[in-house]
């Protein structure tokens, strides 16, 4: 490779995509972006605000000799977009999505294919969309959850989770079923909550235009979402169909304890019911560590096969321990490699070491001075 | 009576309680208000922060003489204390409540007894509970459901219409089981959605922790209510437990229905969902009509038996049309009165008009000034 660093690529280029792009190159430091999409009015005003630097004509034209490519497309169409893209790109380049479901998208891909990719998911938006609306700080402070395979070489998860990091978020590795659960449970169960909610009141003659003025700021806040970016709303739903068919089943057997509970008269079955709320969300809303904590590095023995680094990873993401840092140092071919780690304090450390430990690696940690 | 108005009183002196003696005090001009409340600590703080100008020593000692008793109970207390403190105050005086369900507290009336009661419940509130935090501006512009049956009597009704006003509220006038609907819809399913979404998450295992902190505003607005008050919401779910019961069972439904159409991957089925309540949200929230409109005044006859002027009002009041003055002149005995009604805009006035009509009543409407 030349001094330059090889060249980004984004395919779609909306609110996401530009946002991305921006961000590559004003703190990542790339110079050349590449760009593709289908809408060539978005990709002309891509170029425009400065977002990308070179249009291209097509996919494969934008992702040949990229070392890194973001997909941010209609959360529908990621799966076939990432096979083109796997196929059409480099054997070290990188391929990342930004969709909101991510089993549906690896599933989508051939068992070799998932070596290069990465399903990613950033947890931050705006309230509008377009190219226009972008910005290279969307990301900084924001969770991006990374769902790296087993599959997954270390070498290509290692850049992509630096790329994430110099963008300004916080990488966190993350089962793909994992996420698509949470998600299902925290956004898209809750979008549809939200939609019902205003349906059924806006349904309910004659009172249905007195609901919002009078009814205080429970139904304000639980609406508020409602009705948003229909089109969007269906594909997440149907890109994350068991998971948000899961979500919905057992939030509709909640309900119904609640009513077989209301129809009893069971006062002490519902204010337990209350009261496990008021505890969850005190633990939910639990403040993460301050800031400003000594940096601990954890080096782990890796052996020389694919799924350890991923594995490792993903153990932490669950566990909430945020890597701050991750580099690999190969060792000789065959003998596996040293995989560095930072984490904030001594307590995420040693927990750290515990879980990494506990799934049968070598693993020490110490304080970086 | 007397130069001096007659006492008020206020059973039950927490928050809502307190404010309310304040609002008289200070915006009624009521000089005496009467307290009781069986905490006894309660009732010597409401005297302290100048709420209550006279503690009793019973309920019956404090509606003796008044010519207006609220009770600021907890919604399970409220039939018992409307059916004590109805008994217990004199042929004039008006008697209503505070509570977030209606029906309940009505039917526990025998039909003598609800000729002087009228519901009420002041759409707002604080975070905080307690006489400490009561403020006489608590009802100022806030809607305050009325529910008057049709056994209450007009001049009672008239009363309690302009009292309400005085504490700067909105008196709005509704069918008590539309009231019920309307606040388990737009208020009690809400709390119990929100309770159970963090119930699901805290549960979520591993992730439970990641949830509000990665989860965008959707998330925290759903649940911003949620384990509010277990005691509190245990009494409203139980005393509205009809309507809350009918609107759960519906928003189950709804719920199924999202369900089935995710597992047909039924895009336009579920794209309509998400604009139906796209459309209905922008109706729930349409603007009312401006201030600064010329009032109108609505000239009722109103026939001499109980029932009209309540029919009247909940009739404006399901059609949405404030009706910002309300006085009864009443007619030779036996012929009944003329009922003056104030609303806003020729436009308010014309409908009011046509509703009013379409009931069988003779009615005009005129601008004021």
């Amino acid at each position: 490779m030349a001094d330059r660093p090889a060249p980004a690529a984004v395919v779609g280029v909306g609110l996401m995509g530009g946002s991305l792009a921006l961000a590559l190159r004003e703190r990542a430091g790339r110079e050349e972006v590449r760009g593709f999409d289908p809408d060539a009015g978005a990709l002309r005003r891509a170029v425009e605000v400065g977002a990308i630097t070179t249009p291209a004509p097509s996919l494969e034209a934008a992702v040949d000799g990229a070392d890194v490519v973001f997909l941010a497309a209609p959360v529908g169409r990621l799966g076939a977009l990432a096979r083109e893209a796997v196929a059409a790109s480099g054997a070290d380049c990188v391929v990342t999505d930004v969709g909101s479901a991510k089993h549906a998208v690896v599933s989508a891909l051939p068992a070799d294919a998932r070596e290069r990719f990465v399903g990613g998911h950033p947890v931050c938006g705006a309230e509008r969309t377009g190219v226009e609306h972008a910005r290279a700080d969307l990301f900084v402070g924001a969770t991006y959850f990374l769902t790296p395979g087993p599959e997954v070489r270390p070498d290509v998860y290692e850049r992509l989770h630096a790329l994430i990091a110099a963008l300004g978020a916080h990488p966190v590795a993350i089962d793909a079923g994992v996420h698509d659960d949470l998600m299902a449970l925290v956004s898209h169960v809750p979008h549809v909550l939200a939609s019902a909610l205003i349906n059924q009141a806006a349904g309910t003659a004659p009172s249905g235009r007195e609901a919002l003025r009078s009814a205080g700021p429970s139904f304000a806040d639980l609406t508020r979402v409602g009705g948003a970016n229909p089109p969007l709303w269906t594909d997440i739903l149907v890109a994350n169909r068991e998971a948000v068919l899961r979500a919905l089943e057992g939030f509709a057997s909640r309900l119904a304890e609640v009513g077989e509970a209301i129809s009893r008269d069971d006062r002490a079955w519902l204010t337990a019911f209350f009261e496990e709320a008021a505890e969850g969300r005190g633990r939910l809303m639990a403040p993460t560590p301050p800031a400003g904590v000594t940096p601990w590095r954890v080096v782990v023995g890796v052996p020389d096969r694919p799924g350890a680094i991923s594995e490792i990873a993903t153990a932490l993401g669950h566990a909430h321990i945020n890597i701050d840092d991750l580099s690999l140092l190969p060792g000789p071919p065959g003998s596996g490699g040293e995989l560095r780690l930072v984490v904030a304090g001594e307590a995420a450390a040693t927990d750290a070491v515990a879980r990494i430990a506990a799934i049968g690696h070598r693993v020490r940690a110490e304080p970086l001075g």
